[in-house]
């Protein structure tokens, strides 16, 4: 069903940045905006949004029935494979006065369609990651309470995890095992996670997992699930066996910057002080440059949404903002140590850290 | 590792098509060329190959040492989350004379990132989605045979999956037990499929899977999976009880254009002729616009490949080539027939049909 109050929210931000209309294509942003997303291959396809709060849809005629069902009466322009899209882009954006003007491009745009597009038509692309991501960065009472629930069932898959972690397990068994946790506690759906061993560990974006645990391992797991759409998204990190004073110092430094930046994350908080509040803590030690990466980003109907915690993310944080906080230390061929929340800022205005499970050093 | 003969064969392309660079974000591209693609977030990352065959990566610095072992002594530019990624783009454009230039962006870049970085950095962004593609478009004789392989598996999980289909499961039922068999058979992985019943089989890209089979019913099922890499890609459509005589006129129609279609691709046939083939049978019998996609795309590394059977799509077929055949009928509110096939012209130039499943009308 199209959100008719977010569709005016988003043609009032277009108008503000003087941009003319918006392409989403599908994922998380179409979910949001009009409540299903089309499969998307490399066909182009995608909703356009005006600053006027017109609405069509540009696709390939292989959608047709399900696009027209999902636009309700919207307009739906079609091509074929064998004529190529860019023809029928011209025409609706001459249909709707876009020639010329300022056309912005939602994050799953793809680079070559636009390269196309630009080759045909006359317009001026502008970024446009950011509109709809801000019309959502303030979740709504019932959202904060499905971020809620959804942060609840990860809890309740590391507080069983903690229980089935031994040696001889692969990576892969204990993501197998978190995803099925996550269903049998009622997950829409599990969203994939990380799970890594010792120097794999070092990457934080690792995503192999065929390593398997020894008699001593470190055990870093990041993962997530939806409930009603709304994403969790947590990381602890075990030690299997006995944990080595390293091991100690680095992890006592991680969730020293996790509590810390949870203590600066205030309503009204100055979002690039907040990520300082937490790197302060691991620059100190000597390891500022192994925390290489941001604090946190904001969650909701995606995993990876606005706000974004670093440096340069000029914001206050505000009631209804949801987003992780992440603090890491990586050091390459050893291991990789990160503590992981999601935090809100509630109705009231009151911090809020939804993951309640042990933050504690866990020995197995 | 990376393959230094495509590299040069990609050059070349970028040369012949006065392209100074092109930028290859994750994905099958990127495995194609240097063996391993690292995990895509929104976060800007890209390997640059110029038209002098030298190649540079830009990354975020959290995925810094994956990157480097990747990159095996080749330049890597770090940007950091506080930054941004366009300042870390501009040095490493200067650094190799791209200024000003024709710069491609293969299928996987996004939008909103060009944009980006044409705000900040004076080149011309051409569409270079079809480049990578074309340096794999013919297959090596070893890569044919990962082929046949992983069409075989799909075909051992199709003659299994008629002794498991029976009113009462759901689409879901199916495509789980589809992926446990392509497995069992010795796929890497299972790619996905669409399991669609009676009118969710109208969409050719249905993704839905909660529909239950009841007494009757028409069970499209396309499906695949990689073998060393290589997908596989196979749709049949079955009847549960017994078919109306509608389901089987559509059914001979389509498995008539297929035939037909399977028998004109051979060694040298212009690609729109092999499309049209498979068109006009459908066409002379009433259902042209319920045909509403093209015949079929290249499979490989990637299931979606180069080349891609339409009537625009003008090359002969060559020795090396794969590809689906798969034409359909889609009947709005009522029910959709597909079969689909990978073809492969072999290195004798001969045209083989790599599943050898049957396609006869199933009743269950």
């Amino acid at each position: 069903m199209i959100n008719t109050n977010l569709v005016t929210n988003l043609s009032t931000q277009l108008k503000d940045n003087h941009v003319d209309a918006l392409m989403v294509a599908p994922g998380s942003d179409l979910i949001f905006l009009i409540g299903h997303s089309p499969y998307l291959c490399e066909r182009f396809q995608a909703l356009v949004v005006t600053a006027n709060e017109e609405l069509f849809y540009i696709c390939n005629r292989l959608s047709e029935a399900e696009v027209l069902e999902m636009m309700n009466g919207n307009k739906v322009y079609f091509w074929m494979d064998s004529d190529g899209f860019t023809g029928t882009v011209l025409q609706a954006f001459k249909e709707h006065n876009l020639i010329g003007k300022r056309i912005a491009v939602n994050g799953t745009v793809r680079a070559f369609n636009l390269v196309k597009l630009l080759d045909v038509i006359n317009f001026v692309p502008v970024n446009g990651k950011d509109y709809i991501e801000l019309t959502r960065i303030i979740k709504t009472p019932e959202e904060l309470e499905h971020l809620r629930i959804s942060s609840s069932i990860v809890d309740k898959a590391f507080e069983d995890i903690i229980h089935f972690i031994q040696p001889g397990l692969s990576e892969k068994d204990i993501k197998d095992e978190l995803k099925r946790l996550c269903l049998k506690y009622g997950a829409d759906q599990f969203t994939g996670g990380i799970v890594a061993i010792n120097a794999n560990a070092a990457n934080p974006h690792y995503f192999g997992d065929n390593a398997i645990i020894g008699q001593h391992a470190v055990v870093e797991m990041d993962f997530g699930c939806t409930y009603k759409g709304m994403y969790s998204d947590i990381t602890r990190t075990v030690i299997v066996g006995k944990a080595t004073d390293k091991e100690k110092e680095i992890y006592s430094l991680v969730l020293q910057a996790n509590l810390i930046a949870e203590k600066a994350a205030v309503n009204g908080a100055w979002i690039p002080d907040v990520d300082r509040a937490a790197r302060k803590v691991i620059e100190n030690a000597g390891y500022g440059k192994q925390f290489n990466h941001r604090l946190g980003h904001g969650i909701g109907y995606a995993n990876h949404e606005a706000p974004y915690l670093h440096a340069d993310y000029k914001m206050h944080l505000k009631p209804g903002m949801a987003f992780s906080c992440e603090p890491g230390i990586y050091l390459q061929d050893e291991f990789g140590i990160r503590i992981e929340d999601i935090v809100i800022i509630n109705e009231k205005g009151e911090t809020e850290i939804l993951n309640k499970c042990t933050k504690e050093l866990i020995e197995i």
